[in-house]
């Protein structure tokens, strides 16, 4: 689902500068694999250091590209929908290859709300009549885009027949909207026409909702990501005119998943909620069309000129349509239908510690072809599973379980894998060390990290350790911002790591290279689109494949968990004063007070495990350690959830609602700010300091047990 | 010629803060009409200045915006460019009007080099064949439109047929080539497309020279003056598709006028340079047109892609072309000759100082119906004389003399000006007072004012007692920015102030009301375009008007010449302090060491000057004292004028070379560093140091003058 556009980008790059989320504090300088630095934390000892290093190196170096290649062109030689047959052949060629390299895999099967569109018509009825096509064009030197694809719509929206006048209103954002309204139009009974970009559609959907819309219709503006951007395909990498992004508008900020079992795992014959209980369900008839077929609209809009930056790419003045010149009728019937997903999962057994288990997933459906969303994923995933098998089958096992996750129905609102979150809650919570995410792995040659700060300085010491391209240059010199300081994103949601660290407190990796390209979620997204214009050489799905063995190898082997809390520490802090900032009623003090015992504590825990790992550490007291770190970030959840959204029980992260993507600051709390319920407010800054006391309780708890040691 | 479209407006305003001109000192706060203000210097007799006051609001009642709309209507009956009948006929008919006003009328007649286009072919001959229709189209809804119009083309292009690939290079701008240059792309031999806008048209076919072109084809982008800023005509004030932008590109940064008579007047039968003697007169093949020709050629170019900031808002992705797939064949023949021209000038005498003259200043010729160009600015100046005559008629005579002058041949190369102030060149320094410059009059509801920084102070004294639109805001209060500072340009070139500013060192005020649209220089500046988008009510011909006699009037009565030493002060030493920062190896510390010379003797002036204008002045005295100051700014010439273009003598103002319009600092010094000539340099910095020494030693003999009385 994650969009690997350029306003995904700008999203990423905001998640740890925009204001609306606290900023890591700032590295600089530039170290690199070649160059002395200051010596990074130790988590095993200095005789297994070398042997662990060298281990990484050989699994990067069998890495093979042409293999990527191979899959990626069977996983994407058909369109593959969630719950569509072709996804199900899929599920089946990925469980038998990956039995082949030696792994054992699980099918998790779920039987999921999922709408499927049986008519979708965009009328003008007035001043002229014109039909959106919806038909995206086929290319002689890509036949693929030939292929059947499902209709071009937005999942969950509801059925509609309704006849309006149309506003335009830009990106839909919140902004937006008070914009036209401080202008004196009223998007009451009105039909909206925006464009894509910049928030997720579905926080659109629940924008113009609330401003009163009757309808909502995205188009994709050449602007963003069409031919003001560049050449189109097949002549380039940007958006053809015909092309439609589709996509889900399910509310993810509310709850993520099948909507109808929110908390429980759908499993087959699960009590499902009804239609007006499902609270992520968007009430607001949505659907999606090209810039061709937004064109005749926006050329036949009257009333005001556009104010500054509204005018987007379509050759005509835009205007914003409140003098009613322009009516359309929107019709929209969907299939709603309980259908079967499967989740794939393939796991190598650890040998010294196999109940700790690193988990790392992708998803597996797509819209179209999905060459760079998610195939790109699924053979960097397939290749480090195969080098990770065959490592394992000479002996050469990691300490920890490592277990692939091939997840279902993302794109229909992160269906998969928060199902199987949801199943497996208790035996995630104790076991999983960290969870792993790569979706667009491959869409341009930049490489982006996020996480949870917990392991952000062990993700900047891994990338450290990774040539890059240049020579003297690592992957980390490569991710540094003008600045010099690493690039490290704080997550949001748009992916599957959002069960595992926003319902159940596992820290999180999140990893993708980028680039700017137009072909996101329509039937250019091809095989042939990748090979010409994103990476001929598979190359960067090599890099990828090679990185994300090195993270699997290094966590797999550390003997001590690689956590560290002097970010956290930063994080809890920033996030306070940021809050505050906003807000001069709010008293975030203790915050303040406790990130400042959580640096404290980090410290003394870090010098003694340093210590520790000096000696030969005897394995019994390694897992002990193991499950008291692993159980700290447990700690960071609030049992009744956030009180807006109880789904979500991080006290630190949930999207922001008005974003989709983008992350939130101490969610619970700013969510009460939002309706102006400061009394909400300082209850929910109660609730969220007493689970970051209890984690900074564990926190000392630690640093006593390990001082006697 | 001056371009009032919103590259202009940057301009303007960059005149003032852009790294190429020095800043007036910000004065910050808002006085207004209403609101007591620290007394400002007081020029006359406190007795007199209540009943000049009153004189000044009765002027500006007696103004009539029907009268502007009338006369606007007979100028802009037929397009009247300058040496064809039709402006003829202009000139006898504003020479009549004048006459029945009241004034004394003169005809100066000139025989000057115009050259007028017989044949204009832009032909793109591969990939496929495309012939520029040169076609404005005509609008049922403004039939003048229809009218028969001068071929677009850019006036004092050489003769060429040349057939060559085409490289697109944005603007045009010295930077944009070194861009093509860094991405190794060689404009040698090619034609160059580029897009209007940002600097003066005969700025970019200079440079497009300097860097090997061949030929220049200029076309109006409509991301800067169409459709993406507006709507276009007849629907909104921007530019349509088929319009095109003709002008010159004489290089009047060497020397503006005739370019056969550099520095002399073009009198019938005068002596005139052969055509390779000329040195203003460009030698790289260039014309003009629509985007609707640009667009095949744009839509076919080939090569890399743009960079950053280069897409325009032709609905194509756009392309360097240097592979040279699109080759174009350009014809251009011109007929050049010697025509006739006539400035009119109208002249009412002064009663007490009838020798010292403000001259007032319009040019009449226009590419089309010229309606904002020049026709509000030439309507304005008739109300103007119209109301001032009458009023002398009723014995209500200023003191000193004011003559209103209607230049012809602007658009050529601000011919009609320069011939004027080349043959009275003596009679001028002896007498004018100031040269107060009208062009564009109205094109918008913004007002802006340039000038010399003598005048910046009178100028913001005058504005400040006109009452603005808004109840209790002066028309100074409506031009300041946005840090509450009163903005004030620094005059480059353009238009008809040249001349006297920087050829005479006469100073001088311009004045205009602009705002974004998009008919510049094309067959769309009419009336009914005026009436429906600019000034439907002739209410900003009325203010400007008004606010020209009001100046006037108050220029006109001041005892003592209302010259401000303090400004001058400021502008001498940011000029010196601007040209060190941007080269180490200047020291120009003399002259900041003259400025606070300047700043001393200023102020005793102006303290003298406050006592005797208490008690009652013999007008001697005044004729002595105002004659003095009369003769300080002409100190600021170099006899010899600036080392690489010697027309231009002016110390401190010459138009910036790269830039056409705007404003360059020190030139004479900044000539020499741009070729990096530092032994001229330093020769420059001692000339201008003698004669701005020479100027100190004026004002310090004026201190000690007024001291004795």
């Amino acid at each position: 689902m994650r969009m690997i556009l350029i306003p995904w980008i700008l999203l990423l790059s905001s998640c740890s500068s925009s204001p609306s989320s606290p900023q890591f504090p700032k590295e600089t300088g530039g170290d690199s694999a070649n160059i002395a630095a200051p010596a990074p934390p130790v988590w095993s000892a200095p005789r297994l250091l070398r042997l662990q290093r060298e281990a990484e190196s050989r699994l990067r170096a069998e890495v093979r590209p042409k293999n990527c290649e191979t899959w990626l062109k069977e996983l994407t030689r058909l369109p593959h929908v969630a719950g569509t047959r072709r996804n199900q052949e899929l599920s089946r060629w990925l469980a038998n290859t990956l039995r082949q390299f030696g792994c054992q895999v699980e099918v998790h099967t779920y039987e999921v709300l999922l709408p499927f569109p049986l008519q979708v018509r965009v009328e003008m009825t007035a001043p002229t009549a014109y039909s959106a096509t919806l038909r995206e064009e086929s290319l002689e030197l890509d036949l693929d885009t030939a292929h059947r694809t499902i209709l071009p719509f937005n999942a969950f929206t509801p059925d509609c027949d309704i006849t309006a006048p149309v506003i335009y209103a830009n990106y839909a954002r919140r902004e937006d909207f008070e914009q036209l309204r401080d202008l004196g139009i009223d998007c009451g009974g009105k039909i909206v026409l925006a464009r894509y970009g910049r928030i997720y559609r579905g926080a659109k959907a629940k924008i113009a909702e609330e401003f009163g819309a009757a309808g909502l219709i995205l188009y994709s503006d050449p602007a963003d990501d069409g031919f003001v951007k560049g050449d189109v395909y097949p002549h380039g990498r940007f958006r053809p005119s015909s092309a439609v992004e589709r996509g889900s508008i399910l509310d993810i900020s509310t709850c993520p998943g099948d909507p109808g079992t929110p908390g429980r795992p759908s499993l087959p014959g699960a009590e499902q909620l009804t239609f007006d209980q499902m609270s992520s369900l968007p009430s607001l008839p949505t659907t999606c069309i090209s810039q061709d077929d937004a064109r005749p609209i926006l050329e036949n809009l009257g009333g005001s000129g556009v104010p500054e930056g509204w005018q987007g790419g379509v050759p005509t003045t835009y205007h914003l349509g409140e003098d009613g010149t322009v009516r359309l009728r929107l019709q929209l019937e969907m299939d709603y239908r309980l259908r079967r997903i499967q989740n794939i999962t393939a796991t190598l057994t650890g040998l010294r510690a196999p109940d700790e288990v690193i988990l790392v997933g992708n998803h597996r459906d797509a819209w179209t072809h999905g060459a760079m969303d998610p195939g790109s994923g699924t053979a960097v995933v397939l290749e480090a599973a195969r080098v990770l098998a065959q490592a394992a089958s000479r002996g050469q096992t990691l300490d920890r379980t490592v277990r692939f996750a091939f997840w279902d129905a993302e794109e229909f609102g992160i269906i998969g894998s928060t199902e199987y979150g949801e199943q497996f809650a208790e035996d995630l919570q104790k076991n999983c060390v960290a969870y792993i995410n790569m979706d667009t792995a491959v869409s341009g040659s930049k490489l982006w990290m996020s996480g949870t700060p917990h392991l952000k300085s062990f993700a900047a010491e891994v990338l450290s350790s990774i040539p890059g391209e240049e020579q003297g240059r690592s992957l980390k010199d490569m991710m540094r911002d003008k600045q010099g300081a690493f690039r490290f994103g704080t997550l949001g949601s748009g992916s599957d790591y959002t069960v595992f660290l926003a319902h159940l407190g596992i820290d999180c990796l999140d990893l993708a290279s980028g680039g700017a390209t137009g072909v996101y979620h329509s039937v250019y997204d091809t095989y042939v689109f990748m090979k010409r214009f994103v990476d001929p050489g598979f190359r960067h799905h090599g890099r990828m494949a090679g990185t994300l063995l090195t993270l699997l190898s290094r966590l797999g082997r550390s003997q001590v968990l690689p956590l560290r809390f002097q970010d956290m520490a930063d994080y809890v802090r920033a996030s306070a004063e940021k809050l505050e900032q906003e807000d001069a009623s709010l008293d975030l003090g203790e915050f303040v007070a406790l990130s400042e015992r959580i640096r404290k504590a980090g410290a003394s825990i870090q010098q003694q495990v340093q210590g520790l790992v000096q000696k030969d550490m005897p394995l019994g007291l390694q897992l002990d350690l193991n499950r008291r770190l692993m159980g700290l970030s447990r700690r960071l959840l609030l049992k009744d959830g956030l009180a807006r959204r109880p789904w979500y029980r991080h006290i630190f992260f949930a999207p922001h609602p008005d974003k989709g993507y983008g992350s939130d600051v101490l969610p619970g709390i700013r969510d009460a700010l939002r309706t102006g319920d400061h009394a909400l407010a300082q209850k929910e800054a109660r609730r969220a300091l007493a689970a970051l006391t209890d984690y900074v309780r564990g926190l000392e708890e630690l640093e006593l047990f390990l001082s006697g040691k």
